[in-house]
C-alpha cells in the first residue's frame, strides 16, 4: 500500500487532454510521487482506461481522483473521492458518494479509497461551478472546514483547490496550521517551480496540472522545487 | 471516558418537556447506560444547563446532543453532534458544523465529541421537516448511508431516526448487515418493552425518549428488555 502522507508532489493528468508518449513519459519518470487521473469535463470509462494503461509502463502509484459514477475504471492503486464542503448541493457532499455506495458499496475496497474533504476557492473554475461552490468564504470559514475533515470526519485529506488560478500562500500557512493527521494538498496555478516551492512550504503535497500541457519543462522543474 | 460502544440503552430527555424530580431520579437510576439530552423544540441553554445539574445528581453518563449553536452548554461528558445525511440542505450535513466549528474550533475537546451520522426516516417528524430531509429513500439508500458512516466518515455513531413512530425491524436488521465498527443507535417508538426488545436484537444501542412523558413505568421497563 503507498503512504499518501508521504507524498510532497503529485502530478494530476486530465484524461480530456492529449499528452504525447514522450511527455508522459518525462511526466511519469520526474520523481513525482504519484500520477493522480481526473478532470471535470467530459470525463469518460475509455479515456481513463487508456490513460491509466499508458501511466501502468511506469513504476509510479497511478490514482483516480473520481468525479462521475459513469467512470469508475478498475485497476488503480488508489482512488481518492472528493466531497465537497463548500458545495451548497448536498449531491456534491454525500449525494452522489450515496449512490455509488448503493451500487458499488459490496464491491468496494476501503483500504484503497481516501476521502478528501475538498474546499473549492476560485469562483470562476469549472468545479466551483460544476458543484455550486461558495467561494466567497472567509478564511476562518476554510479553516473551519479543515478541522471538520480532520475532528469530525477523520479524513487523510484536505484539499484546497484553487483550479486555474493561483492561491494565497498565507491561507494555504493558516490552513495548514490547524491540521496534525488530515494531510493538505494544496492543488492551482502552478505554472512555476517557485510557485510551487512557495506553496511546499505550508502544503503537505503539491498537485501540479495544466501547466503539463502548457509548458512541460516547468512542468518537470516543479518536482525538484517542492522536493529540494 | 465513557465508551458508548457498549451502551446498549439509553434515555434521551428533551429539555422543552417536564419531569419531576422523582420521575428522574427513577429514569437515571433505571440501569440504562446513558441520559442523553436532546430536541428539537425551544431548545435553549436555560433548560438544557438546568436539566444537566439536575441529571448531575446520580452516577450516569450525561451527553448533550447538540442541536443549535446557541445552546451549546459546557460540562457534559460527551457532546454528540449530528449529520444528517439525508437531509436536502448542506446546512445539516456540514454548514451548521462550520460555523460551530468555526466559533469554538480552538477550544473543543474532539475526544470527547462523538458524530452520529443521522438517517432520518418518518416524514412525519418534527426533525424531517427542520431538515428537509428526504424520508422516501428505499432501504438500498439507507444501507448506503450507513457504509458512507462507517467507510467514508469513520463515524462512531450511525443513528437511525423514526422519532415518534416505530420503525421496521427488518430495516434495522439490514442495515446493522452492513456496519462493523459504528455502531447502530435506533430511536422512535420505543413505547413496550416488546418493542424494545424486538429493535435490540438488531441495534447496538436503543434510545427510548418520549414514552418517559407518556407512560414512565413502561419506559422504565425497556431497560431490562433491551438488556436482558
Amino acid at each position: 500500500m503507498y503512504d499518501v502522507k508521504e507524498w510532497r508532489h503529485a502530478f494530476k493528468l486530465d484524461p480530456d487532454k492529449l499528452i504525447t508518449d514522450e511527455d508522459l513519459e518525462q511526466v511519469c519518470e520526474s520523481g513525482t510521487d504519484a500520477i493522480i487521473i481526473g478532470g471535470s469535463d467530459h470525463i469518460n470509462e475509455e479515456d481513463i482506461l487508456n490513460l491509466m494503461a499508458r501511466v501502468r509502463r511506469y513504476l509510479i502509484p497511478c490514482v483516480l481522483e473520481v468525479s462521475t459514477l459513469e467512470a469508475v475504471v478498475p485497476g488503480f492503486d488508489l482512488y481518492f473521492i472528493p466531497t465537497v464542503f463548500n458545495s451548497r448541493d448536498p449531491k456534491w457532499i454525500v449525494e452522489l458518494h450515496k449512490n455509488a455506495i448503493k451500487e458499488y458499496g459490496e464491491l468496494m475496497d476501503w483500504d484503497e479509497t481516501l476521502v478528501e474533504g475538498y474546499c473549492i476557492l476560485n469562483e470562476d473554475c469549472k468545479a466551483a461551478k460544476l458543484t455550486d461552490a461558495d467561494t466567497s468564504i472567509e478564511l476562518e470559514d476554510v479553516k473551519a472546514y479543515a478541522r471538520m475533515a480532520e475532528n469530525m470526519f477523520h479524513l487523510p485529506i484536505f484539499y484546497l483547490e484553487y483550479s486555474g488560478t493561483y492561491g494565497d500562500p498565507q491561507v494555504v500557512k493558516e490552513v495548514k496550521s490547524v491540521l496534525n493527521s488530515t494531510k493538505l494538498f494544496y492543488g492551482g496555478g502552478i505554472t512555476t517551480p517557485e510557485k510551487a516551492a512557495e506553496m511546499a512550504k505550508f502544503a503537505d503535497t503539491v498537485i501540479v496540472g495544466n501547466v503539463i500541457y502548457d509548458d512541460l519543462k516547468a512542468a518537470l522543474k516543479t518536482v525538484g522545487a517542492v522536493k529540494s
